[in-house]
């Protein structure tokens, strides 16, 4: 059944790799500069996301790739980068479930990100692994409080060989895997039936 | 041996409890309010850890018992609600653990606190469940890269048999614990040698 998905942070390397499982269903398209998108939606602000809502009319399904973060030695991380990642990684994908919730079609989906980072940690990525930590824990707790039959789940990938140009050299012994797996692991968090759910995708 | 080792929150019910596994050492304590501890210091605020931190002395360990979360369904908690419990919760611990590794002893631990809500949710604790497995990962991966020695674990226990008037109505089904069980943990981590590990306590 086609359906209409909105995604967010879609010009992205890892909207892209979600928009590679989504090729059946009409995407509608949003990202913080707007470049190339159908909306331009800054998920750090409520704000903008209750105008995107009200105006992008009935969906089906919501698929968040954006979560910003500072990356740092912990010692070496300030406040405000931590706030600056909890504001986008954490409380900007909160923000997409709890605005988004009042206006998604029955039986809707939600698909967030998190990161590999939260179980394979590495130097400079205590800010990115907590806060992925912290979103797989919210989508299994808040599964179970969703009305209408609307399901949560996230996608908690490895580095993707379309990003390994720039973020292998800090991954040394990961194996980075092709966007298009990952791509899998959105289809079967929008098309299935599961909720509450981590789906890892690692090599 | 014994150590001197900070507690944060002494006055309240899991601070008691984590006292029950430290009686063997010179305990300093600490809280919001100052009352009945040794000294005031509200561990939100970079600027009173600090000069805490300056003023306290040489210490081995911390154990921070404090944690404000706030409660609602998911659909009712505003934005407010979410940054007070991380600014607490999340980010209060996180600031003990990276002011504090400046100031504690070669060889030193921290140990912080989580929550069962994260693994066993119920109505109306999202904040706290996602704030507790935030702190779980941060813990496990944190520990990788402190510096001198320096150890860090989370106790995350159950429902305590001293908050279960306040609590158990809210969480049918479950079994408290003695705070003495629980301060077994704290001892565990405070006396101990492991590190990034997350000290279950449930029935």
């Amino acid at each position: 059944m086609q359906k209409t998905v909105i995604v967010f942070g879609a010009q992205g390397k890892m909207g892209q790799a979600a928009l590679k499982g989504l090729s059946r269903h009409h995407v509608v398209s949003a990202s913080r500069s707007g470049n190339a998108c159908d909306y331009k939606v800054d998920i750090t602000s409520e704000k903008d996301l209750k105008a995107f809502f009200e105006r992008v009319g009935r969906f089906d399904a919501v698929v968040n790739t954006v979560g910003y973060c500072e990356y740092a030695n912990f010692l070496d991380m300030t406040d405000t980068q931590w706030r600056t990642t909890i504001d986008s990684k954490l409380l900007g994908q909160i923000n997409v479930v709890r605005i988004g919730a009042k206006y998604i079609a029955d039986g809707g989906s939600f698909t967030l990100i998190s990161g590999i980072l939260s179980s394979k940690p590495i130097p400079g990525g205590i800010a990115d692994a907590t806060t992925s930590g912290a979103i797989d824990t919210f989508v299994c707790c808040v599964a179970n409080e969703l009305p209408r039959g609307i399901r949560i789940n996230a996608v908690n990938p490895t580095v993707l060989e379309e990003s390994w140009n720039v973020y292998g050299e800090l991954m040394p012994g990961f194996q980075p895997v092709p966007g298009s797996l990952v791509g899998k692991a959105f289809e079967r968090s929008v098309d299935g039936f599961i909720t509450g759910q981590i789906l890892r995708v690692d090599a």
